[in-house]
């Protein structure tokens, strides 16, 4: 078997070794133009020449769990793109997601920034029947996310394509439900996968329909907001503040307006990370799968998209 | 019934409203020097004077799970101390401690202050499995703190004066286990009530024993917590940082040193608020079931001191 890597931005040396490892009887190597063909690839954020050579491959790993970017180029015909399942990343978005609830609703930035001012302040409690959280995607992470927030014992709604059930949460879907769901949330966290159907969900329409007071919480993808909408509602009032991971140029370009926006958080793309050895062991268990003749979890639907 | 309410800071009429509309057969007041002997009180840190005059006492509820400040007084005698079991307080410290502990672990903190300086910045993600969480307390509140902490996978330990058994959490109990304790977690919690036993049990020796990078989260009481010793393993480097809600004078002095130590996270007694109607609802059913001669949650052992 030949197993080629191909991730931009990535150190190979550690997939390298772990693949290795875990395949002592093939070839392991880092693609570079010209290579042999390959059974395998694990890719991220591959160039489109790398997929024009490689014109033999079975499977095509994905080293997280978005597969926009990489449906977007021209693939080898018949490939199965398989995208990572969780590898670390749910609880990573549980924890992310959690902590800017818990933040925000609590009014910790507020009290922190109070006690560094040298002030010991007062805040009325707030009641957390008024803090519903929408989680919008109901896969693995937004599962997982929605759990997480009931064990704090915040309402919470979910919103899936398709219609799901999760003990403890109230469960909406498709087009008909999606009303019904935001006009039901006070905190929205968006974990959709990015597709042509779901780019621009987040706009004045839909976060408009949050109830007043509003907060964003975007994890998935910078494309899914329409950045001038949510600062639009910021400025109206109907919303109070957005936490954001995600942009639609990483890093966020210098002049973008949400750098010094006071109701705004930023982090760096920082949610859920990608962790190297619970990802090369999900990866090396499918390709044994994959040759054994059996099913694995995380093929993606290049027409649904995700 | 003759209730009397005795609450230094805090707004009588709501409690009266509430505690009226339960008891509409008995007669509820506020407390003033020379005011009709009562049958149950409910207070929150009241003067010695009520408590001499207030000889005819069967129940005395504090409004608050720590009793410590009450049990300094000289109390009438045969009256049963009852505090809050939970009213909605154990979801607020497990919002608080989960906050925190993901805070520190995650470095949100070095992540925003970066993106408010204009910075996209890059820090290698940390393992979960070196950041096992201590609780110490393991009451109702500090049970809930450590099974909330293990939705996020964090190693969990517990301590407890007597054995305690929580699922999926390692307990130790007594002074023999405290040093396993202490030597197991890195990141330590401290929920304990306050007694002349744990009072100061937050001190150089103990917090020295945490693993290196060590971290305090103080949300019982500042009379737990040796100030200068704190400073001291923060200036030694053996403790990376600490989030104190709690502090031996309240508010906070001006010139106490915590206030601008740029490793020290303040909030203003603010982890687990009394909540009104909860509290008036739990005390109400408490104060039938002592007139039906019930046995009830939460009354205070005087010697053990909670």
């Amino acid at each position: 078997m030949n197993i080629t890597l191909c991730c931009t931005d990535t150190k190979a040396e550690p997939w390298l070794a772990g693949l290795r490892a875990a395949f002592p009887e093939a070839t392991v190597d880092v693609w570079q133009p010209g290579s042999a063909q390959a059974d395998v690839a694990v890719v991220w954020a591959p160039p489109q020449r790398f997929l024009d050579e490689q014109q033999a491959l079975k499977a095509l790993f994905n080293i997280g769990a978005g597969v926009d970017a990489l449906l977007k180029l021209h693939l080898p015909p018949g490939v199965r793109v398989v995208r990572l399942d969780d590898a670390g990343m749910s609880v990573q978005m549980a924890e992310y997601v959690c902590h800017a609830v818990i933040r925000h609703f609590r009014e910790f930035d507020g009290y922190e920034a109070d006690m560094k001012a040298g002030k010991w302040s007062y805040r009325r409690p707030r009641d957390r029947k008024d803090f519903a959280v929408g989680v919008m995607g109901l896969g693995v992470l937004g599962e997982r996310v929605a759990r997480a927030l009931r064990v704090f014992d915040f309402p919470v709604h979910g919103w899936s394509r398709t219609p799901k059930a999760i003990e403890g949460v109230f469960t909406h879907s498709g087009e008909v439900g999606l009303e019904t769901f935001l006009s039901a949330s006070r905190v929205l966290v968006n974990l959709l996968p990015l597709t042509p159907d779901t780019q621009d969900i987040l706009n004045r329409q839909t976060l408009g329909r949050l109830q007043p007071g509003g907060y964003l919480i975007n994890v998935a993808r910078g494309a899914h907001l329409v950045d001038a909408d949510l600062l639009a509602l910021l400025d109206s009032g109907h919303l109070a503040g957005a936490t954001l991971d995600v942009f639609r140029t990483e890093p966020l370009p210098p002049e973008h307006p949400f750098w010094q926006h006071p109701q705004i958080t930023l982090t760096p793309h920082t949610s859920a990370r990608t962790l190297r050895d619970e990802s090369i062991a999900q990866i090396a268990g499918k390709i044994r799968a994959l040759e054994a003749g059996q099913p694995i979890a995380g093929v993606v639907d290049a027409i649904r998209g995700y």
